[in-house]
């Protein structure tokens, strides 16, 4: 369901369960695989793709969410608040992530790739998009609150309001993925980019400490004082 | 003053006043077109335009605020809140809303446009322009906000800060529209857009409680709190 | 240390301190000459540039931060909050501000640039960087501030957490910078634009508090509620 290998200081962690849908037992299989990378020591970076070359992770595992009794998809009431902490583990978790959005992100697949810190994306074929408003369902609110946080604004409101399909240029362009390839070259550029950010994760008290300031408890950047006020009072701020 | 036309699935709302200058008489007028509009069923979006070549909207009524005694503007005094009120009203409006803006916008004419879902602007000609700062005004709390939350920061900066003129294809690059066109062919681009938006018009209640989650009273994602907080706190949220 | 001349209705502060690295002497050199600027009346702009080909501003006065005993760098206890209170001071100057960016900017140089209303930067050579992660340390909150203010939300990211270098044309990409120009045009380029811009430093009074609402205490577009909110409560805000 989730692979786990090691290329030099990389650790690459490929969903690999078809469409990549969210159950009960693929967080608790992403989050045993997060244990294991954040056991480690050193230098360090987290990458993750997917098995499928159509989906890098397709949303909800909705035939599960529909299903009753006995299912592979494992127990049904905890998923929300499971999925939701696994996410807030990896947007700040402390060694830089990246992902290789190798084909479709939807819904909880394209959350997923927002939390981690660098998004390549194949440029010929596949979608992100955050659906819900398609399909008559109200973003909650943390999602809501992970897409203001990565994206400029133009981008977050056409993203969550309009739930639009971004390919692989757009999103560039848009400020959702920092780079795309085609998806032969993909997994390649994506993994030199988390060996040169590997460095940064040898320090994993400061790099984890900052992302909990970007977007923690009562976050350095959105208090109600600007930052006029806070450099002038500074000794409040440190 | 403003005509209201159907054309499949889009109200056509045309500001048709000259200028489109905003007064009292104007607000109201266009207050009752939305009232038609909203008390509609079933699959919509909006579309506003104006039947000027040359202006979107040029801003207030200056002759009228600086006149006195009867005018055909209307009354002074309840402009301020009557104008806000109906800005406030369109960046919440419960369907898909859509600008093309095929001339001129300037300050509440920018205003109007940039409380539509979605902005097309004309490639050749044409400035869009919060001109406050230019004519030695403060920009009031209420439109800083509503700029701050739709565009860019560094965009928002410009804009309300150095009152800089966004022609078409600088508007773009800048993320304040979504797509530019001949002024011969804006129109038509624009209701096509409309028409494929309209489909999310259906489900008003969802179209319109997202964006109250995005604009609204203690809106969503304004927060002290990061959206890693929020979502391993996902319980205090839903 | 610090040059500074006038001309037409722009004064040309020239940091020519080598590599412009601060320490509490320039940050008081700083701090004169921009007394002597505010002390003038009229159309006015700041145009700030480096004597050295090289450097605009690169960071901290390592050495200095680490000597004990005399030196020429100054009071070594006072210069974290008298270096933010300047930063807060630039970014709130009441006249446009025009950054020309002939060389490196980092960590403290960055800031600077940062704080001016409009950057122009060189587009050969020289990167801006807040490098803090890299060396291993986490960014005072003002500083994250300053940033979060001031760049649309991808690029911030990258800039405070992976600390990327930024060259010329990806800055001007990246919304980091407005312009950019070789070497032997940027002080012609960024000179003729405070020109321009110097109208807006007639009118003192609004172009300082504009800068307030966006940046100060209580900053306007920092509320919790949306600017939908606010239009429709808008005796409250004004």
């Amino acid at each position: 369901m989730i692979d786990l290998t090691r290329e030099g200081n990389v650790f690459v962690l490929t969903m690999n369960d078809g469409e990549n849908r969210w159950n009960t037992r693929f967080v608790r299989a992403m989050a045993a695989a997060l244990d294991e990378v954040e056991a480690s020591t050193g230098a360090a970076a987290l990458l993750t793709t997917s098995a499928s070359e159509k989906f890098y992770s397709n949303g909800l595992d909705l035939e599960w969410r529909a299903s009753t009794g006995e299912h592979r998809g494992g127990d049904r009431d905890v998923f929300g608040d499971e999925f939701m902490t696994l996410m807030g583990r990896i947007i700040t978790f402390p060694m830089p992530t990246v992902a290789a959005v190798n084909g479709h992100a939807f819904g909880a697949g394209f959350m997923n790739a927002m939390c981690h810190d660098v998004r390549l994306m194949r440029s010929d074929r596949g979608f992100i998009c955050a659906n819900e408003v398609e399909i008559g369902m109200v973003i909650p609110d943390p999602e809501l609150a992970l897409f203001r946080h990565k994206l400029p604004m133009n981008t977050f409101f056409e993203t969550v309001q309009l739930a639009k399909r971004w390919g692989g240029p757009q999103a560039l362009a848009a400020g959702i993925v920092q780079s795309i390839a085609p998806l032969e070259e993909l997994r390649a550029q994506a993994l030199a980019r988390a060996e040169e950010l590997s460095r940064l994760g040898a320090n994993r008290a400061v790099y984890g400490k900052m992302k909990e300031r970007l977007y923690g408890e009562n976050a350095a950047i959105n208090g109600v004082h600007g930052p006029a006020y806070m450099l002038r009072n500074g000794a409040a701020f440190h």
